[in-house]
């Protein structure tokens, strides 16, 4: 999606040589309007897939997954909990993430009255670097007896491998910018895609 | 704002006698469109303010502080951090809550550079208890030189001190549902507000 793109290119940094920095639109302070567009572009990719229920995992997967639910009808956005959390039910389905930045596993957590059998679900998140995070989303909803549609996501890091492994496993998955290298003079090198033909 | 009230009696739970469960559509679960009526209703309680950003403190905050933009000309949203993360930077401006549910004190952080003397601020929560966090986004945005335009509550506890404290130091605080009463029969009992007639 070309104003993401063109929006990363404006506003993002590299940090260390590889870490993307989009704080200021995306993760910290966010662009409302920007992730609205996401929305209609995903609604646009995922067309006729019946979808009725949107997941995310807290925290920056929330503000988009927000934005993107008036392009699904207003369909319920379910948000995975990563944190202890007095307003979640006993009756979970959970799933263990393994974070190579903190290298320990964290738990998420989805009341089991929010998902079902009858979901056809598009999960939202903001970056896919490895995957983890998806594929302990996808093993929550294969738990619940939902049916993963598709994957979308904001900014696809080309140069890890969750892309390909969750591509080679079937999953549909659309990124609107997908990073193929970060440049040391701070130059940010995308894949071109056929969708921004 | 009664369309808020009625989804609270129909969808809330009492637990435990003293805590009201909404997690059906405010907090796990989220009800976007509810929320974006909500940013309306917000939009004509403060309007003429020149409001130009929306502050709120992850988690439960960041999904309505979204779906609210829009009835603000899509100002940005800035979400202060609770948790450490890689994407914040060095400079930040941060103050203390302490957590009356668990007993300890946590640091909340916004950058500076998102937060300057220019912005006249909007805070959004989903609930407001003992004010505690809103009391410290409210020292954030004075370290930053900023103006405090008001604070939009979803669910306010009427019976806890918060609401009391905020209004009585002259902050315009607007709450859509004012919770008085949690009776042991279930039964949730509302503040009467002018703004409902």
């Amino acid at each position: 999606m070309q104003s993401l793109k063109d929006k990363i290119i404006k506003e993002g940094r590299i940090v260390d040589g590889k870490i993307l920095k989009v704080d200021s639109f995306l993760n910290h302070q966010l662009d409302v309007k920007l992730f609205e567009e996401m929305g209609r572009e995903f609604a646009k990719r995922f067309e006729g897939q019946g979808i009725n229920k949107i997941i995310t995992i807290e925290t920056s997967g929330i503000a988009i997954a927000t934005a993107v639910a008036p392009a699904f009808d207003y369909c319920p956005v379910v948000f995975a909990k990563k944190h202890q959390s007095l307003n979640l039910d006993a009756e979970v389905y959970q799933s263990s993430v393994y974070s190579f930045t903190k290298q320990v596993s964290y738990q998420i957590k989805i009341a089991k009255k929010y998902l079902n059998e009858k979901d056809r679900v598009l999960i939202i998140d903001d970056f896919l670097a490895n995957g983890k995070a998806v594929e302990a989303l996808e093993d929550i909803i294969r738990q619940a007896g939902a049916t993963l549609v598709g994957v979308g996501i904001a900014i696809e890091k080309g140069f890890q491998d969750g892309g390909k492994l969750l591509r080679n496993s079937g999953i549909h998955l659309e990124s609107l910018a997908i990073v193929e290298l970060l440049e040391e003079d701070g130059t940010i090198v995308f894949k071109d895609e056929q969708n921004d033909l």
